[in-house]
C-alpha cells in the first residue's frame, strides 16, 4: 500500500523534467510503497507525463511552480526569492507533513539554506551535514561527511558529524560503526588544530566507537565505517576519486572499443571487469543526505541520469522508514546526557 | 663529467640503506653528471655496497652519521635533535655548499623544518610548500601544490604557492602555465575565504596565468598547469587519487591473474592497457620538491623502492640544471616589482 511520500523537485538537476519525470516513474513502479508529489511546471510534467503513457493519479500528484532556483544562485539571495520556486515546494511539502522527505537534484548550498530555514535543526546541532556512501573494495559501504554543506567547520561541527554519521551508518549496519576522521597522517601527532580538537572530544565519549585517523589513500579501503571531514576537503577528496575513477573506466571502455575489432573474445573478457570496476566508482552512489535537520532531505547529483534519480528516491524511502533524524536525535541525547553526568 | 651533487639521506624511508644504497649505484650509471653523498651508517653502507660489488670512490662518498630521525618524531623535536643525524648531514651538505641538492625519504615534518632551519627561505616568501607533477590523461603533466609541507595556510602563502609552481612549470613547459585554485565549485562564489581572497590576488597580477578554478574530477584532467591548494587539501586529496588507482591497478592486476588460465590471449590484451592504466597513477611520479627555499630539497615517498628513488634522484638533478630556486627569486622580484608600482 503507497503510505510513504517523496517530494521531488522536478525542475531540479541539470536535465530537470527530462530525467525527473520518467524517474518518478519509474520509482513508483520500483517502490510499491511510494507516493510521489513532483514541483515544477505542470504543463511541461503533464506533457511529458502523457508521453511516457501515464497521467497524474493518488500515486503521483503534480504541484505547479513557474519559478526555478538558478545553480549560480548565491544560497543567500536564494533564500530571500525562493517563494514558489520548485525546490521551494518541495522542502515545504515535507514542512507541511504532506511529503515524508524531499529529493532535489538542483543549487546545493540554495537546497541546505531553504532546508534548514524551513525544517529548522536538530537540537543540538549547529549546522547540517552532506552525507553518501561510498564503494570501498570489500564490497561493504563507507560514509563519508561533510561532502560539502559547509566551507568551513569548527571542531564542535566536525564533532556532531561524526554523531550522526554513526547514527546513520547504524541504521544499515546493526553495530556501532567504526568512525575515523580524515586527516594527512595516521600518526596522532599529525594534522591541524581542527582535526586534533574534534579527535579529543571523540575519544572522550562513549557514544561514538572512534578508530582513529584515516589517510587519503585509505578512503576505499573499508578501514572504517563512517569517514568525517569538513566540507571542503570532503567535496574535493570525493571528487578526485570520482575523477580518477571516471579516467580509469573511461580508458578501458576505449580499451574494449579498440579491440573490439580483435573479437568478442576481448569483449567477453573485460566486460566482467568493467563491471567490476564500475562498482568502485563513488560516482554511482547517488543520493546524499542532507543531516541535522527536522526532515529527511536528499541531494540528488545534477548530473544524474534516471537509473540515479531512482535510487536517490530509494535513498529517501530508506531513510524514512529507518527514522534517521529521530535516531540522530536520540543519539545527540545521549551524547549530551554523557557529558552533563 | 661528473659536476653536480646530490646528497642522499641514506638512512631515510621506509626500507633505509636497502633501498638508497642501490639506487645511488644505479643513479650513477644513469646520470653520468652525478656525484653523491651518501649520509648514514658507513658500516652498513659501505656494506651493502660491496655486495654490490660497488666501493666509494671520487663519484660517490660516504659521510658517516650514526643517529636518524625517526618518522614519528615531532617536528619541532627533531629541529632541537637534529645534530648529527643522517638528514640534518644531507642538509648541511647543501648548505655548506659541498651538494647541489638533497634527497630524503625521511620525515616530511622534520625535513622541511630543518631545511627551513639551515637553507632558509627565499626572499618574499613566508612558508616553503611541497609540490609534484601529476599524470594527466592527455599525457602531459599537472603540477600540485601544496601536497602537506603546511597542515594551514593564509591567503598570501596561497598566493606565493602559485608564484613558486608557475616558476617551476614554466621550466619545463617553456611557456606561461595555466594556473588554477583547487575548489568545491569553478563558480567564481564558490569556495571558502582562503580561495577566494587568493583568487583576487592573482586576478590582480599579470605574473601568473590565472585560469580560476578548478573542481577534485578535474586534477588529472589536463585543465591546468598548476593546482594550487593549501597543504591539507592538497596531501588528502593526492592520496585519494593514488588510492582510487592503486584499488583499480588490483583489481585490474587479479583479473589478469585469474584469466591467465584462459590462456595468453588475455595475457596480451591486458598488458597494454595495464601499462597505460599504470601511467595515471599518481604514484608513480615520486620525488616531491620543496619550494621556497635557498636550496634544493627534494622528497622522495617513505615507501619508494629503488627505481622510484633514482626518479627522485632524477627530478634533483633538473632541477639543479634549471636552476629553480633562483627562477623563484626572480619571479618574485617582479611580482613584488608590479605590487609596488
Amino acid at each position: 500500500m503507497p503510505n510513504l511520500t517523496v517530494a521531488l523537485d522536478a525542475m531540479g538537476g541539470d536535465f530537470g523534467p527530462r530525467v525527473t519525470v520518467p524517474a518518478a516513474v519509474q520509482a513508483l513502479s520500483h517502490f510499491p510503497e511510494l507516493k510521489v508529489i513532483l514541483t515544477g511546471d505542470q504543463t511541461t510534467i503533464t506533457e511529458l507525463l502523457s508521453s511516457l503513457g501515464y497521467q497524474p493519479n493518488t500515486r503521483l500528484v503534480v504541484k505547479h511552480s513557474d519559478r526555478v532556483i538558478s545553480n549560480s544562485e548565491k544560497p543567500s539571495l536564494a533564500l530571500r526569492h525562493s517563494d514558489g520556486t520548485s525546490m521551494s515546494l518541495a522542502i515545504d511539502a515535507v514542512a507541511k507533513g504532506e511529503a515524508d522527505a524531499c529529493v532535489s537534484g538542483g543549487n546545493t548550498g540554495a537546497l541546505m539554506a531553504l532546508s534548514r530555514f524551513k525544517l529548522k535543526l536538530l537540537p543540538g546541532i549547529e549546522r547540517p551535514a552532506l552525507i553518501s556512501a561510498l564503494p570501498t573494495v570489500s564490497g561493504a559501504q563507507t560514509w563519508m561527511l561533510d561532502l560539502g554543506a559547509n566551507v568551513s567547520s569548527d571542531a564542535d561541527s566536525l564533532f556532531q558529524f561524526a554523531v550522526m554519521g554513526s547514527a546513520l551508518a547504524e541504521q544499515y549496519l546493526q553495530c556501532p560503526p567504526r568512525v575515523a576522521i580524515l586527516n594527512i597522517g595516521a600518526e596522532e601527532i599529525k594534522g591541524n588544530d581542527l582535526v586534533k580538537r574534534c579527535a579529543e572530544m571523540l575519544s572522550q565519549t562513549n557514544s561514538v566507537n572512534f578508530v582513529g585517523y584515516i589517510e587519503g589513500n585509505q578512503l576505499l579501503a573499508d578501514v572504517a565505517d563512517v569517514v568525517v571531514c569538513d566540507g571542503f576537503v570532503g567535496n574535493i577528496c570525493l571528487k578526485a576519486c570520482e575523477g580518477t575513477a571516471q579516467i580509469f573506466i573511461d580508458k578501458l571502455r576505449s580499451s574494449m572499443i579498440a579491440m573490439s575489432i580483435k573479437g568478442w573474445i576481448a569483449r567477453k573478457l573485460f566486460s566482467g571487469l568493467f563491471n567490476d570496476l564500475k562498482t568502485l566508482n563513488p560516482d554511482q552512489y547517488n543520493g546524499a543526505s542532507l543531516l541535522g535537520l527536522r526532515g529527511i532531505v536528499i541531494k540528488s547529483h545534477g548530473s544524474a541520469d534516471v537509473d540515479a534519480l531512482v535510487n536517490a528516491i530509494g535513498e529517501a524511502l530508506h531513510e524514512v522508514k529507518r527514522q534517521v533524524p529521530s535516531r540522530i536525535s536520540d543519539r545527540l541525547e545521549a551524547v549530551l546526557l554523557e557529558r552533563h553526568y
